[in-house]
């Protein structure tokens, strides 16, 4: 971090300090707002404090009355142009909450419009400790030693300054894969993505931003313990869906075929995804959303010829504290996809930078 | 209701009156999950609870830290035989929460998990008003009246009692529509869903149950806020888009003029989405997301050719208070999306009841 960085993100500390905290509103649009989603995932495991993740314009319309002087909203806009997050930070602010905003533009209307401000760096002469995704963990393990001081959430804040050397080794370990990606589908006009639990926000904005903003390729991102209720029927031999697993451990088979047994035939199926609720096991797998992704990944093993596992626990994670790696995993996963996208780009011969409609006309 | 279903809603509001909620889970699958997001919106809108929608098997692994004995858990599952959903209302039951589930079949695994069970009727010779959908808003409704006694929520619950007549009223009014959609989107292989706000979970549930699971036609549930940020980079010619309108009032032409003054040039674009948020107006559509799905619809009328509106400011609402109508009318879009998927079945020669994966194996 610059020295404006530092100051910036020890101000934002210091206010949640000396604020009373009832709830937490994440509200920014698109990527900016998919990188809230772990965000929400890591208050729900780590505190009892309620956190949402809002679009910015669903929640200045819906303005929901749990907003208030005991509300901390916290913002971002990479240009800081953002209008509707913009207006959602004065409604905040007007409704007396404690707001905290990241940008990566100095100065721009969501800077000047919240309480405390906070710059990233961005690009890839930057440290990515200290960009969005960088920026955002260090304040949410900050908030939480706030809230709770623990050695952990202090271990985690210093993890963030080994990022750059974890996203670096896993770009290359990844580079062959994302090339044998961009090269075979290339011609696909539908890819969809799912995943869970912390990495859900990730396979949300490689939809949405990389394939359908920047590659204009239908999408959806499937959340994999709905999959099977509904999706799952679109499975075909043709039907591409990139499966990002999230970091964490495999289910035993053993306790699985326990569990069957005490619950008897009217339950016997290949429970991968939800056995781990009970008896020990539940506890060495609590908090990990990894066998929904698995259980959605043998399903389309079964029909479709072209599934796209990215697997967090290949990922290298040296220098990240295991009790902390499925968390700092979904910024890998980010950096792994995003090289994926690099490559789909180059073989369509469509940068990712190509707009139609954004930024060139007024909508 | 039935008297069965009297006693059981009474029972669990009597529940409610004697347990302390901080918070509120509302927890099931695919469809059943989608009817709780408008009861998440009704929350928001009308009490400073929290309340979340999860994912049956998200919700058992994430098992959030704010789960525990001041929760209210709320649950779904037709057959009551999903076992996600029956396992999560355990969890809720051992982390000592207060459990209350709907379940149309009766001594089912969840209504035998579930603290209290309330079930609903179902087909086309039972009241609505006693269906998922009508029974949820009763409880919905019934949990408001206790925690704040009101009026309001008196006349809501009383309006239950109507959506017979209204459900049957509109099918006929929208029934013409809903053949000319069947049969001008038959041979699509991909239609999209749009909506915001109360509405969402009806786009969510047209998309994943009904065009995915019960047509295998690619689809995604676009957020109308989310669109700008990502996914209107695909609208072009042949792309449709269902945009769900919620109910409300329409912008202000001449509000929208003075704000972009106020504001200069910076923001000078069409600001149908958001210019709500200030001033006199703001109160006046405070709480509607409608302005969201009109700039959505806006934009695709300018590139797309196959824009299909369904707006719920054109639903017949006779009997249903003016101040309660945007949230039955998230009920009655349900009821019309379900004629449109019933004539587009026809249409394609598939029934809605077919599956190749969905009860025909294990997974």
């Amino acid at each position: 971090m610059n020295q404006d960085q530092v100051k910036q993100l020890n101000e934002a500390l210091e206010a949640v300090k000396g604020h009373e905290i009832e709830n937490i509103y994440f509200v920014a649009c698109g990527g900016s707002k998919a990188i809230f989603d772990p965000a929400q995932y890591i208050f729900d495991r780590e505190s009892a404090i309620p956190t949402f993740v809002f679009n910015a314009n669903e929640f200045i319309h819906r303005c929901p009355k749990g907003l208030g002087p005991k509300s901390l909203v916290v913002t971002c806009s990479h240009s800081g142009n953002t209008l509707e997050t913009t207006r959602a930070t004065q409604l905040a602010n007007d409704k007396g909450a404690l707001t905290i905003s990241f940008s990566f533009k100095v100065d721009s209307p969501l800077w000047n419009a919240t309480q405390h401000p906070i710059s990233y760096t961005w690009g890839p002469e930057s440290d990515p400790g200290d960009s969005n995704n960088g920026m955002l963990f260090r304040l949410v393990f900050g908030i939480l030693n706030v809230l709770s001081p623990n050695e952990k959430y202090e271990r985690a804040i210093k993890c963030c300054d080994e990022l750059g050397k974890v996203f670096a080794a896993n770009k290359e370990k990844f580079a062959e894969s994302a090339k044998a990606f961009g090269a075979k589908y290339k011609n696909n006009k539908l890819i969809y993505t799912m995943s869970s639990g912390p990495c859900y926000g990730v396979a949300y904005s490689f939809a949405i931003c990389l394939l359908q903003e920047m590659q204009w390729v239908h999408s959806e991102p499937i959340h994999s313990g709905e999959f099977f209720h509904g999706p799952f029927e679109v499975t075909d031999a043709d039907v591409p869906f990139i499966i990002l697993k999230n970091y964490g451990k495999d289910c035993d088979e053993n306790v699985k075929a326990n569990w069957i047994t005490e619950y008897g035939a009217d339950y016997k199926r290949p429970l991968v995804a939800i056995d781990s609720a009970i008896g020990a096991y539940s506890d060495e797998i609590d908090g990990e959303t990894r066998v929904l992704d698995v259980r959605a990944e043998a399903f389309c093993n079964r029909f479709s010829e072209h599934v796209i596992p990215v697997d967090c626990n290949e990922f290298d994670m040296t220098g990240i504290d295991e009790d902390l790696r499925k968390y700092f995993a979904v910024l890998v996963a980010g950096v792994v996809l995003r090289s994926y996208a690099d490559a789909l780009a180059y073989h369509r011969g469509h940068p990712l930078s190509v707009r139609r409609y954004m930024w060139c006309m007024e909508y």
